[in-house]
């Protein structure tokens, strides 16, 4: 597998009017203006997900004192030696270590002839050498091999008494060393690993409560259009249901972000103005859908094509300005990208339509989601595979536009399907979907059986 | 790949005290016992992960109504036939069709020799036949071919006066058909598609605000012991940082649930009833660490192995009652497993070792929520993959157990290392694995470069 940073073409074409970029041409702008976010401390279980941004190093040695491995008989090597069943050790219980009792108990010593009754992670008693489990002795009871302690609780005369020992021990036998598992000093985690459960695990196990790692990024999905009701609603004549905020919303979180959904927002300047003012004091990147194309009513075009405005004070108007753009891409041909406000905060323009504001999402969002997390270079793109490409007769593709086209990838075969047609409004087809088939520009047909490249979804 | 229901060996056999039970059957009884959750109506966006529990139907065809795919004009065809730069059709325009519009404009009607301006997803008005884009036409501004429509908001002239058409159409160019994706009576999607953010896409684009699916699991971790104190205090002697809740916490989110830690129990088995019977009624599913073996305060043991009394109403006891067994396993050999409380809530306890717990959870906790969650079988557990055993001497483990330890798995060479000892504290190793290989019951021995069965994590 390779990341999808794409098979480089750098087609910078003229088609008819103004400047066509590609694909990665616009990816390369949007990462080099994207920085991983200020680090901060969070609680250990708010920093899942997250990219350490410290060597964590290990304050105390763990275990931190040496304990007992299992629930038995701390004992004296000599006193056990030989020990059967039939000859066994007899020794004087002189109390009960039990993890993390505190009391008269936790002071005992050890002496010749003598036991202290020890559980799983209770601390070795001064004196003590090995410990016997409770399965090689009587329990105190007299009798044959045991299988368990009694409960203290229910019977505390096990703490005393006397216990048969049927088996010897080697000096330091079921005892887990101090610092066995790690030492102090030494380095944890490093700084830039991803925390899953087992880091956690090991944060909590060294003492941390806190660590310091890049957030979550909060970004902020406003969809335009005066024609999108919101779903659950009821449709008049023109109308459609608005799928994209509800979709990209979805894929942000998949991303790893924490992820807001405004409602459309109807197709008026000042109204998305004001919505993309207000929405900046959570955001740290802000996704439009819609308004981006040539059409007299593309109103994130027109909102957003005159901020950058030195002399504005404060509002949109004080970030570094949106740039809009034809892309040799297909879906997804007009995009917009920049920063908006006092913070610079990016903002990526997507086209309306549900299947090219989507591809778009996951080629240029979903990248930048993961820069903002600091997370690797490998982990900021989707894996990419050449698969075999499975259907009935030759595909077509425009000519000078990478074709991003839904498909249905099979690991065990390593072939590909396409699923639907290349009609970008195939919000179905997408549902079906795990897979991007990817037709560089320079390339108009794929016969059956060709390999192309393939970003998978999943 | 295969799923890691192991490769089953069914060794019921006696250690010396009372039954060994295999790790498939102690699986296999959880998930007998535990049943998907059932089905409730959610917020499109509160599905998200969540297994559909309804065939959804498309109740209204998609696209709702024929429209433009372009931003352009919508013409006749006959009006256009042998258009040319040269020889432009002149069209007079009537208005503007812009989505989502309501007003006069939306009852035009484009007669011969009219067009009316049209923007990418309105409605195509009655009498046109055809789009053509914008940058076939002189954008009404009377000389060459334009890029773009003026924002109808600064140029309001642009709906009315002439417009020049460079090139012809054909009847339907550029306008995407009603009912094109989906048809009315389509079905969308059906009973147990998870639901990601492309099937969230398709709910909401056919105007389903709700939908019917098993919600994530509400999965309690309490962890106990008298030992432990919450990272980020002071440990006095004898004690240690609570890790387990922390882990197990995170590693039950990251199988799907909605996790909740609860702090660290004291071994009193009082106290620890009464969390749990506190904490009944928000969970689905209740994991403890810690107190179920053989000693003396085990108090998990000791406080649940006495529920399921037929006659106690309500509490802890109206449950059917937790079983405590032996597995042979390594680590991870004492577990419980049942369910507490009037509901029947599905409980199981796990090991107190940090590394015990972790496997614990792997191999039982996760299939468990991945049950209740009603995910198909194939997601249910883990993959597994066979791998080359990358050592520089053989790997040594007891006969009769099956011995989980902890690898990095590189996927490039199909090569497994092992992290760490066998040491089952070694909660280090474990931050610094992506995998578990599975040494079976009847192997006592693997050589550098013999094939293992791999648990994968990640």
């Amino acid at each position: 597998m390779s990341s999808a940073t794409p098979s480089s073409v750098s087609a910078v074409q003229s088609e008819g009017h103004g400047q066509i970029w590609s694909v990665d041409e616009h990816l390369d702008d949007i990462l080099a203006t994207v920085q991983p976010l200020d680090p901060i401390e969070l609680q250990l279980l708010d920093a899942q997900g997250c990219v350490l941004v410290e060597d964590v190093t290990v304050p105390v040695s763990l275990p931190p004192f040496d304990n007992s491995s299992m629930d038995g008989y701390a004992v004296r090597v000599a006193d056990v030696a030989g020990a059967s069943e039939e000859f066994p050790a007899v020794l004087t219980v002189i109390g009960d270590v039990a993890a993390g009792r505190v009391g008269p108990d936790d002071r005992l010593t050890v002496g010749p002839g003598q036991a202290a009754r020890i559980m799983t992670g209770a601390p070795l008693p001064p004196g003590a050498e090995a410990v016997v489990p409770v399965e090689w002795t009587d329990g105190g009871l007299g009798a044959g091999p045991v299988a368990s302690m009694s409960a203290h609780s229910a019977s505390p005369e096990g703490a005393s008494g006397e216990v048969r020992v049927h088996r010897p021990a080697a000096a330091r036998a079921h005892v887990r060393a101090q610092g066995s598992d790690v030492q102090a000093g030494d380095k944890a985690l490093t700084t830039g690993t991803v925390l899953g459960p087992p880091q956690i695990a090991l944060l909590a196990a060294i003492g941390r409560g806190t660590v310091r790692v890049r957030p979550r990024p909060r970004v902020v999905v406003v969809s335009t259009g005066s024609e999108l009701v919101q779903p659950g609603e009821q449709l008049t004549e023109g109308q459609i249901f608005d799928s994209n905020s509800f979709a990209l919303t979805a894929a942000a979180r998949d991303a790893g972000a924490i992820a807001y959904r405004v409602g459309a927002v109807a197709d008026d300047a000042e109204t998305l103005r004001s919505t993309i003012e207000d929405q900046l004091i959570r955001a740290d990147l802000i996704v439009t859908t819609g308004g981006v194309s040539v059409g007299a009513y593309d109103v994130v075009k027109e909102a957003l094509t005159a901020v950058g405005d030195p002399d504005e004070e404060g509002g949109l108007g004080a970030g570094s300005g949106v740039e809009f753009r034809k892309l040799a891409m297909q879906p997804g041909k007009p995009q917009g990208f920049g920063s908006v406000g006092p913070d610079h905060t990016p903002l990526l323009a997507l086209p309306g339509n549900p299947v090219s504001s989507y591809v778009s999402f996951e080629l240029f969002v979903r990248p930048a989601v993961r820069t903002l997390m600091g997370l690797p270079a490998e982990s900021v793109h989707r894996p990419t595979v050449r698969a075999a490409l499975s259907t009935d007769k030759a595909l077509t593709s425009p000519s000078g536009r990478r074709q991003f086209l839904r498909g249905a990838y099979d690991a065990e075969t390593g072939r590909v399907a396409p699923v639907g047609g290349s009609g970008s409004h195939l919000v179905a087809a997408l549902a079906h979907a795990d897979a991007l088939i990817v037709v560089p520009e320079d390339v108009t047909s794929v016969e059956p059986g060709a390999e192309v490249d393939v970003v998978l979804l999943g």
